[in-house]
């Protein structure tokens, strides 16, 4: 994910370690790494900090300090700054899915820069004048001001969508061949007149409603495999049912009816 | 937003008080207030529940507690089960931008719920078999277990951005009309002549690469109005630095060349 690594997260003045920890943890579980602390961090608390970020220490072991916001960004060809605020410049803002694209397109030739405020106050008017663009998380009006390390996430993750980075670890469900679906609902209506369950004069109706409840989502080979499994075994046990009650009431009826 | 009031935030005996919080202030976030645990939560560091909900104190006030799962999410018509550990059931899952509108859209018609599981484990293959849709947060190979929060968030924002929950609270960038745009233009080559930044034989080039950069985003009435004002300042500051001058040196040239 090369594109990814060019996406530096600026925090700028945190208040909060497990705050840190949040954000670091965000941050590898949506393949970015880079990580950048603007201001004092000797206040961050330690233990909120590494309990937070799990298993993602080695983001925090790898970020970069600095002293102003500048030197944060300063080899950036697009910054951008989240804020929650209405207010000069910001009322020209994207959403992170709109921001997304834009900043991985600059990425491919130059690193850029997320910037995020502290968790009190946000971003100052000052600090929003060295960026070039603004996002604005979405959110309701009843509680419109995310936690810092959400914000992170959001932005994070609609990086990490818009990278098209994810590769699903397993197979996405490909569907089983309409021939092999046709002969298990052949077998399944032979299972459920054998049961006892509908009459032959209902069938073809029931089983318009069992087509469509199994063709809500897709079906796999090995679904229909499952399935066909479940039909004999039940086709069988049916059968030992009906040769038992024979045994055992010699001129009884057949199942069913 | 009734459409997000019927969907149902269940969380299958969550341990971290924290967390917990934190899931308050995301759903108040994205416009959710359902909340429902599922087993015992007296173990929940109380002190960390409120410091994290902060403003969204209230949808904890409001939570359900439930002995189990079923109980949960015994009236919903769809229950989506969020899981990052592949195996049984687990490979046919959405991600949270899919399952979004089809959650949505069942919750028309009765309440829906969106389960995760416990910090440590997630949820078990028991929980999930009373689960009828799988959700999977895509995630990066190197670090796939998110917070719970987190997941929360995630699953929160992708319902809140499908629900079209969200109105920008300021108006969005309303384009200039062409000829106000062309006014401005004419006037900022006049001003880049008039203080000398270019030759009247290079102004129709330079003139293409300032209009292509003042282009790249949209500009509003306003964004034309402000920088009218600069040109306008930039005139007059360009005629008095001539008046002057030529004060102080009777027979000087004119500025520009």
């Amino acid at each position: 994910m090369p594109l990814l690594d060019q996406v530096r997260i600026v925090l700028v003045r945190p208040l909060y370690g497990g705050n840190v920890g949040s954000v670091c943890r965000a941050m590898k579980n949506m393949g970015l790494s880079n990580l950048v602390l603007v201001g004092p961090e000797q206040h961050l608390n330690a233990r909120e900090l590494h309990a937070m970020a799990a298993h993602a220490d080695d983001v925090f072991e790898r970020h970069r300090n600095v002293g102003t916001l500048e030197e944060a960004v300063a080899d950036c060809g697009l910054v951008a700054a989240t804020t929650a605020r209405p207010g000069l410049y910001r009322e020209h803002s994207l959403t992170p899915r709109e921001a997304a694209p834009r900043l991985l397109a600059a990425a491919a030739d130059t690193p850029v820069a997320l910037v995020f405020g502290p968790e009190d106050d946000g971003l100052s008017n000052e600090d929003l004048a060295g960026c070039s663009v603004m996002v604005r998380i979405p959110s309701s009006p009843a509680y419109l001001s995310l936690n810092l390390a959400m914000s992170v996430m959001v932005c994070a993750y609609e990086l990490f969508g818009a990278a098209g980075a994810y590769e699903p670890p397993v197979e996405r469900t490909p569907e089983a061949p309409a021939d092999m679906k046709e002969r298990l609902f052949d077998h399944w209506r032979r299972m459920l007149l054998d049961i006892g369950f509908m009459k032959e004069e209902k069938a073809d109706h029931m089983m318009l409603g069992f087509k469509r409840a199994f063709s809500r989502g897709p079906m796999s080979v090995a679904d229909v495999r499952i399935l066909m499994g479940v039909v004999r075994q039940t086709l069988w046990m049916a059968a030992q049912y009906r040769k038992y009650r024979s045994l055992a009431r010699p001129g009884g009826r057949a199942a069913g009816g």
